[in-house]
């Protein structure tokens, strides 16, 4: 028997993203490698870091003679990073879908044609512009820069005209290096997000429709499969596969969704795993982390079916308690091993149950041991 | 917000439970770190491994300091070394009750105290008193090392009295160091394990009980729950819980079992994760690797319920093709990252179902994918 060697992917960005791909990749049998620019990035606790800058082109050269693939923790690695990398490399997704989802104005042009609906929007590069951009699409309107924004950051609500002034203050110094866009402030009924993978053989598939909770900007909650959608998961999984299709996309990627009157409006494209998917690792048959490594090495896909209702809980800033979590039954506990900070993103728990009842209970359980009643209260009422 | 630190699992042994163990505790925040004599021992990919003999005392020295708690990969870890360790750190489970599972005769008495019967045994260390303990036990019989033995090795089957020469010659010469026993050969009609887990506070769950299937010694199959045991559960989990409240044990262990005339037969403890139990990683709300990460850092222990029937296939010597069980709804493939080599386990899959009839359909279409028919056919038959 002639020595195997095992595929290795490789990782840029060492988050909690990277570390669930790679315990996710493990029992493929991929090694992973990561980088990041951080020597205590999180993903370094369960596979080999490397700790370089994202313009350390001699240790981005010799990290891409030891990887099969590479493939991205977040899609603000820099767009010039990831076109060397692809001509050493495979890269997937490529850097040209990694280049659209990083700019607001061409990820909301690509949805339009596609035939997602998008809430109104205009480019704004000067403060005129904003007053005439605020003029065609009234208040409440979000001003956000078109590059670099993730979790709310980068982004300005208005509620009134005369709120332009302390948007631009905000943020009207970033208009000439990233570029601004106001977007009209849609009041949606819900956040629905759609999880999807295509493999390098064209095979599609989404996993079940999301429902998402946000707090601050910030996903607090997720359900999933998420109740009373009736024809939306056929038409985000068609409006995914016309974008993955076009894009020529390898890999994972979530589309975050707005329902208003029956319509999908689209918000965002992550080319990436996505918070919103993490219920995958238990409440699905193949978890997104699992689908991605097999997507981006050629390996055919696991099936996206969920097992159980599931619902995820977001710890932000810092943990709770886990005793109560991991005390009920079919309740998974996440620590990403990082240290706490305010608004940032620590862990997760995941909760799956056979019904919706008995989902509902063990939610209202954990969220009275814990004290986080109003963090629940919007998923206990979606369950009924 | 003061640094946390995150507590760390020390593995002594760096294989594939090793490894298993690293991925289970990684979402727990519990950082692993392992040692082992090689530098390619495959935990070693998805966890720090320090490369150091059993009797390096100043590497063992500086891994005690780093770590809150000493656990292993395997039973065969010297008792030394295990008790060393003891003095120094935190040891789970303790150096005595790795004793008693090291030496098949200090086991065997324990299963007899507890009130599980075993097959008859008597020690032997001479060429005499193997032809003694032959006349007393008659054939079939087994002649086995009491120590250092797992997997079918250090055993010799007699079927005939006249085996007795050959079975010295092979093993004779070991009486004097592990020293020997002879087992009367039980033709059991089914082999089961129970998979039990003891926290630090004595909270103590086992698994639904697995039927295994052994070749050539080395376990080829599991099917879990183990399907028509009537009574047998509660008696094998009874007997497990005073085994290990006599031993005081911390941790996951293996009771394998024999079944005869409606009787269980203690066949050998394993004081670890096991074979028979890697179902649990899909097929149970919690895994033996989850709980047994939580039980020697004193964590509340997780269900041990099962979630749906599972099987589990061995992959013994080299890893098939992947790609039909990738292909596999609720398949899930575990590729231990070793190199091929004659009767190594290089790997495993699970395959659950929503009922036995599902999990019949999908082993029988994976068998004939791969050719694997004749592994399968038993487990088909227990499904009915």
């Amino acid at each position: 028997m002639s020595d195997r060697r095992q595929p290795v992917l490789g990782v840029l960005g060492g988050g909690q993203l990277a570390r669930m791909l790679a315990l996710a990749a493990a029992p493929l049998g991929v090694k992973t490698l990561v980088v990041d620019n951080v020597a205590d990035a999180c993903a370094g606790q369960v596979a080999p870091l490397v700790v370089a800058d994202w313009a350390d082109y001699d240790a981005l050269e010799a990290f891409a003679a030891q990887v099969d693939v590479v493939t991205f923790d977040f899609e603000n690695v820099p767009a010039e990073t990831a076109r060397w990398l692809a001509e050493r490399v495979a890269v997937s997704p490529a850097p040209q879908a990694l280049a659209v989802a990083q700019d607001r104005l061409a990820e909301k042009t690509l949805f339009r044609e596609c035939g997602l609906h998008t809430p109104d929007f205009m480019t704004v590069d000067t403060r005129e512009q904003l007053d005439q951009a605020l003029a065609a699409i009234g208040v409440p309107a979000i001003l956000k820069t078109r590059r670099l924004g993730y979790d709310g950051k980068g982004q300005f609500r208005l509620h009134v005209l005369a709120d332009a002034e302390a948007a631009w203050a905000a943020l009207g110094a970033q208009a000439a290096k990233h570029g601004l866009i106001l977007e009209a402030f849609v009041p949606f009924e819900r956040e629905l997000s759609v999880i999807a993978v295509r493999g390098r053989d064209g095979d599609f598939r989404t996993w079940p429709l999301t429902r998402n909770w946000h707090v601050d900007g910030v996903l607090s909650m997720s359900l999933a499969p998420a109740p009373d959608i009736g024809q939306l998961q056929q038409r985000a999984t068609a409006l995914a596969r016309t974008l993955a299709e076009r894009l020529g996309y390898v890999g994972v990627f979530a589309l975050e969704l707005f329902v208003k009157n029956g319509d999908l409006l689209g918000n965002e494209m992550a080319p990436r795993v996505h918070n919103s998917g993490h219920w995958t690792i238990e409440g699905a048959y193949a978890s997104q982390f699992e689908n991605h490594v097999r997507a981006v090495l050629g390996l055919p896909l696991g099936d996206t079916g969920a097992r159980s209702p599931s619902a995820m809980f977001n710890w932000i800033g810092e943990l709770p308690d886990a005793s109560a979590l991991l005390r009920t039954v079919d309740a998974h506990w996440h620590d990403y091993g990082k240290q706490a900070r305010p608004g940032r993103k620590v862990g997760h728990a995941t909760v799956c149950a056979p019904d919706a009842r008995q989902l509902a209970t063990r939610l209202g359980a954990i969220a009275a041991a814990l004290g986080r009643e109003a963090q629940v209260a919007p998923v206990l009422s979606a369950l009924g």
